[in-house]
């Protein structure tokens, strides 16, 4: 089994068996990450830059932490305080880190295509870390590992999507994972957040949480992000809760044992009740953060193995 | 001597013994770190992250030093651009980084008990960096291991902690451990910035410095924290200076050989004559910053072995 | 051949033999940086601090990885959001890092001269990152490394540095390093951006691009900086474009093979035409970018050695 990419752009590009060889080297990596001393050499050597164009806490402190483990030498740019604000472009920016020898790019970015754009530009692998509302492989994968552990395989599961759909490059990626995997896709929310043409993806809409969670293995709740809702509806966020908001009540309708995801960070009592969120019996909320690490890890020395192959 | 605590919140929690413990370790980081290659590998493999939701050049690059020249993976979060943006609670983002497995978590934050809440939340050993006007203390413990040093012992000293005691955790910190190490404390400054329950530690309180300063071995200044003055009494500078501020006159009160500390930044004319804190032979000022890093240091390594006799 | 300086501050202070013993250390550089595994110990168990008073994605992060990939222990401190609010000088601030025993630290600064105030405050090599009109001296080392393997020779060139002279650092430390090599400078640009008094370093002047590119070996464009033309002369883009932008008609008037440099970041259709920046026959501006990072790696490795050698 080889995983041939060079970057690692979006789920579309993976196939079957590429998804496989970065959720079975991840699970090398939960174990490491659990360790009381947890590095490895695997990036030794090698230098990571993450460019963050957006902010965000979560996903570059993973990415982070994911390579100082395995030995890289790891730089943060914080985009928005630099050369851009000097009128250079995206692409001289690139470039300009390009030419001091990175081997890993991090790159999140307010628009989609983006990266794809950046990575024709740069002779290192690129690792996208969400652009615009296009694709954010890392989480899709993340959550297809914590999937995996939880309900011991990642085929011919039952799994809704839920609430603010359309601004979400983490539905899009899973999407594309969960259907590539062989998986039955429910999108849930209200007409406004679940764009019609994602049925093109297998998915069936639903606009009725109680009529969709039935008999569903998993719920992925969503963000809702209002930071993205230009000039069109925003719901009440108490009548968002009481319609899509995931309780108790609703969560009985799926099966006894659903498991209850969320990409973070939570608006508790909007998309999901906080004491559900928080119950370890049914909230795999916490692992998914973990699995990201290890995701990442994966995904990055997969990279570097290639390119090292390459040179 | 065993150092047996799993965080390091405040001194409160402290024993005699305790910080005993954490003082001569950091000896031996002072030596290192007057060496030309100052590393070693005490907490290799361990990630070390430090969140500050107040911004603070000192006391970060303090930490971020120390964990580094011990050899963590060192990740500093800037918590004002973060998460807590998107409504994500406290908790909600300690939980996600804890999910990650850091090892050592720095934490500063605004409010007191903060710090405390959140090392409920984690796995990790938590290190308190300032919380509100409760505790900080690895001031308190570099300014033990400074007065130490400069006076041969730690106990039977007079003390005093000169201004805006009111607003100041390092205050706070700094006159529980005295305290527990059987020092003669004075408080002097306005009325209004010398809150009357502090008696309650032991401490003597003056409102005039030459009075307070009659005799003492160590004179600690400390800032002047307009910023925390909300609505209060806010004192003229000019006139603060003429009546609280050190200069050689009022030094020349204290005992001949008496040390003056500072914990910085120095509002200079303000709390302070410039010349006499740049006064190698009266001003301890640098030595605490450098005490700072081997303070940090030690205990950084006491709770890390700590975690790892518990794995 | 030996370099005897404690500090990097500028151009002024160095001889010929000094600048090719960095040079060449730097070759060294540029062939790591091009392997796959890219990693020295040279400064491995030192500490290396950041301190940048003034924005600059490219130059902190060409430090960055230099030092990083040198073993250093690398820290950056943003200085426009620290103890410089709190009311801190920039000596006090400086002494408080010096306290905590850095090896090397790397400074930008908005004023002129104030790297070199600070360098005579602290006992750790200090090296100019650009101080206010004043010297940047690691990218006139840059920029020379590019010319002299562009070249085959670093003396006897005839090259043009073109455009906002009189706002930059650029063209001042880049004029001294090129007069001291022994080559014949000129400077073209409107009359208000070239200062009149650089003929004192034995420059000519032009106000004509068509003139003064007649037969030069290499042409220096500069960046139209903007932000500090403080009520002087700002010319229209399109004007300025026009008289003083490098296009491909304007650059036939240089020999056949001459080479063509920006420091970046470039104002594309202001100062350089986008299609000649990218051309690789003409263009090694990505080149400078690659050169920066090693000449500081071979100036960092310099003045840590010196240092070792004075313990």
């Amino acid at each position: 089994m080889r995983f041939a990419h060079r970057h690692l752009l979006g789920i579309e590009h993976l196939s079957q068996s590429d998804i496989t060889a970065i959720l079975d080297l991840a699970e090398k990596y939960v174990d490491l990450n659990r360790q009381s001393a947890k590095h490895s050499d695997v990036l030794s050597g090698l230098t990571q830059i993450n460019m963050f164009f957006e902010n965000s806490t979560r996903t570059q402190a993973s990415f982070e932490i994911a390579g100082k483990r395995l030995g890289a030498d790891v730089m943060n740019m914080a985009m928005q305080a630099s050369s851009i604000k000097k009128g250079e472009t995206l692409i001289d920016t690139a470039m300009t880190l390009n030419a001091m020898h990175p081997d890993l790019l991090v790159v999140r970015h307010p628009h989609s295509g983006a990266v794809d754009l950046l990575a024709q530009k740069v002779n290192c692998a690129v690792l996208n870390a969400g652009d615009g509302r296009h694709e954010h492989p890392t989480q899709a994968l993340l959550d297809a590992l914590t999937i995996r552990r939880a309900k011991g395989r990642l085929h011919r599961l039952n799994i809704a999507i839920c609430g603010d759909v359309a601004h979400s490059r983490v539905a899009r990626s899973n999407l594309i994972l969960l259907g590539k995997m062989e998986n039955r896709i429910r999108l849930i929310g209200p007409p406004t957040l679940v764009p019609s043409q994602f049925v093109d993806f297998g998915a069936e809409i639903y606009d009725d949480m109680n009529e969709g969670l039935k008999d569903v293995d998993v719920v992925m709740m969503l963000r809702l992000q209002k930071e993205r809702m230009d000039g069109g509806f925003i719901p009440s966020e108490r009548e968002y809760y009481h319609r899509y908001g995931l309780d108790a009540a609703k969560l009985a309708l799926a099966k006894p044992d659903a498991i209850v995801m969320h990409p973070g960070p939570m608006n508790r009592g909007v998309e999901i009740d906080g004491t559900l969120a928080d119950d370890i019996n049914r909230s795999v909320i916490q692992e998914q953060v973990e699995m990201g690490v290890a995701v990442r890890m994966a995904a990055m020395e997969l990279l570097a193995r290639n390119q090292r192959d390459a040179a």
